[in-house]
């Protein structure tokens, strides 16, 4: 077996054997197959495609190319929970808080924000002292112990994933169904998860941009998850615009905790509890969608999912004092509001821009090194649909100096558009796609 | 302009613009641009193709990478000859002189053998004293005084072809007609011709399997030449079986020589006139290619062209005793006789199977470092539609070991395949298509 043959056959459009793609993925990760013809390969890949049995073995090859956390001694049905990426998106923040008040027992390791997405880790640390770097040990000793823990990818999790995504990412190859749902997947399987539920974003701030490609998506990391038994439910969420009001890590914390508090948005209070009901039933602990919906509203109005927030928080190290006082967290030199210039509906807030601007003012990193303002950020004063007059407040930008506050501001009135005719809301919740 | 966008314009099957593709050659040229990106660009490139436009930027582009040979010092039209690759190609050892005779400037640089074709550069050197390696002043100056000179490619030429000629040979992309044309054409410009004649080879032994995509090979060559203002003629030829009967470097110019004095192998006769008479038309020497080829058989027979080839031997250093007395030449150490098991007809004679058991014999070269056994190869002694009796001899092993020669013997029983039924010469010329 050689690499040349193996990219000669997927050139020619044949489908390679497990055999080949393991051969590629292990001698990938040990560099014995260099960069060049991994890219070729790639490359191949993606104008060709890939039938479903080859995307479940790469995953697979990709999910055993380094450590694979065993969590069998936590005694339960591990359900994880990940998303496409989004933007404004702090979901795991209030769900899994949420569910792990229901009993499920939540074990879940996030990666950090690359490009204009934040990610969940960097959003937990702006809360003073917590922890998202801890021992294996510890992380599932937690778990035992109060049912959850949420910290940062710290093994050595699918270094095969993380190889080929940086290589596509210098390629132009990112945006191929069967290499985002063997990325996806290869990660969630190395984790330890029994089954998955997985929040497909839609739209101008997602990878994918329409529900057709979305649903392919979909259908594919379902296919991966019937192969590598592991049970799996796709749910598509409109991405058009940000989820919820707030941008920006502490902004977002600050927003989760409002909402565990009882303050919800109503998009996010859709995709919490939509993610939330798959996920109680897939841990096996109500079948009814509807009731499981019931009993998260409960347990936020009773505070128990708020409590078990702030007890996540205290066991990773953190100062609940801030979560307690939500107005001390540390703010951003500037916060002033953008007035609106036009009257009528707000016609669209795109995402990705909103997303890009969060990034600019520094909520955001190019480069894996780049270190991130936690403080700095969007709030939205009006969503999609929200009727709007001259000099309402649109939105308040969250800065650390003054040229970034009014480069913010002259931008912001171009990406949110008005119209004088009303506009319909969008769908947030677009199909639910279910494996079993 | 940055790389990312170029390989995300082809993989979305846009044409790339004349900067874009001078901005890909250059940085890559000064390894400005890494082979994973090169290569992932080449693979779209492969599968997306390229247009009549793009792939003669290329060659431009290409030919502009390194030094341009300036040959108008030389004051005359200057024809060069190329051949895409065959298995017995002797003819430029040939052709060159004689054309020569007929008042045609030769100035020829070419390329050494790799893989299981041989190269011109190491049959000529397999003539003990014959220096292919001159300085450009005493290339052009023997060009001057004798009107021919032949050595190796040893200036920078075209160095953005040699580098991705090397990527795609390690990535499974050599098998494309922009990649082909462009590497081929770039080579032509930088080495100073006016105007080019291709022998553009198909078959077994040939880049281009079928009739059709050797002809879509010889339209791009065609095309390029004409916007690149360099008039291109491509002959077809066929190369199923190898060309003349010598597979291997020495033996090729003993055969060489013989057909210089009048021994003429029919299939070698027709490509030699073909070319030959092309070749003196867009030297503008001789509108009636009947009579072009005439010419050539004149000169055959009066002895000029062979007295020409013996005057560039001793023009560049050769020892001219052992043409005259051509079996002086290095013989291998076992020279031996394979008989026909069979009767009947010979069918096949597989060209690429040849030259790869002439490659094992050592005529050939896996690596660019790998030493070339000059002596040794394959003579054969029956071409395909010759009537054969058990135990007539099919051909001899040329060998320096015994285990190489007996492994071959019984190879080459394999290779010559034999029929009952008569068998139907093919023809040797298949097409010619003239640019202008």
């Amino acid at each position: 077996m050689n690499i040349i043959d193996i990219i000669e056959k997927k050139r020619d459009k044949m489908e390679l054997s497990k055999e080949e793609i393991e051969y590629f993925i292990n001698k990938y990760t040990n560099d014995e197959i260099k960069d060049y013809q991994a890219s070729a390969l790639v490359m191949a890949i993606f104008l060709n495609g890939m039938t479903e049995k080859e995307t479940t073995d790469l995953t697979l090859a990709m999910a055993n190319s380094g450590e694979v956390l065993d969590l069998s001694a936590l005694n339960g049905i591990i359900v994880d929970k990940h998303s496409t990426g989004g933007v404004g998106d702090k979901v795991s923040i209030i769900l899994l808080p949420l569910v792990s008040s229901l009993g499920v027992k939540v074990a879940k390791m996030s990666g950090r924000g690359l490009g204009f997405t934040g990610g969940t880790v960097d959003k937990l640390q702006s809360i003073p002292g917590y922890k998202t770097e801890i021992e294996m040990e510890q992380f599932i000793k937690n778990v035992e112990q109060i049912g959850i823990s949420m910290i940062s990818q710290t093994l050595n999790l699918a270094p095969a994933d993380k190889k080929l995504y940086a290589l596509r990412d210098s390629i132009s190859c990112v945006e191929s169904i069967p290499l985002i749902a063997s990325s996806i997947m290869s990660k969630k399987i190395a984790s330890g998860a029994d089954k998955i539920v997985l929040d497909v974003t839609v739209g101008k701030g997602a990878f994918m941009q329409d529900i057709e490609n979305a649903r392919k998506l979909a259908d594919m990391m379902i296919k991966i998850g019937r192969l590598a038994n592991k049970q799996t439910t796709c749910i598509l969420t409109n991405m058009n615009e940000p989820l919820g009001y707030s941008i920006g890590n502490s902004l977002e914390i600050i927003e989760a905790v409002q909402f565990l508090k009882g303050n919800m948005s109503e998009d996010l209070k859709q995709v919490v509890l939509k993610l939330g009901s798959y996920m109680i039933k897939l841990a096996g602990l109500g079948n009814n969608l509807e009731e499981n919906e019931n009993k998260m509203i409960e347990n936020i109005k009773n505070g128990k999912a708020y409590e078990k927030f702030k007890q996540l928080v205290e066991k990773q190290g953190g100062n609940i004092a801030y979560i307690d006082k939500i107005e001390n967290m540390r703010k951003a030199n500037f916060i002033e509001p953008v007035y609106s210039i036009n009257r009528g509906y707000i016609q669209e807030i795109d995402s990705k821009e909103i997303g890009k601007l969060a990034s600019y003012l520094g909520a955001g990193r190019e480069t894996k090194e780049d270190k991130i303002e936690h403080e700095v950020g969007i709030v939205l004063n009006k969503k999609v649909a929200d009727k709007v007059e001259v000099n309402d407040i649109l939105a308040y930008i969250h800065a650390n100096s003054e040229e970034k506050l009014n480069c913010a501001k002259k931008r912001l009135l171009e990406i949110i558009k008005t119209s004088l005719e009303p506009i319909q809301k969008e769908q947030i919740i677009l199909e639910i796609i279910n494996g079993d």
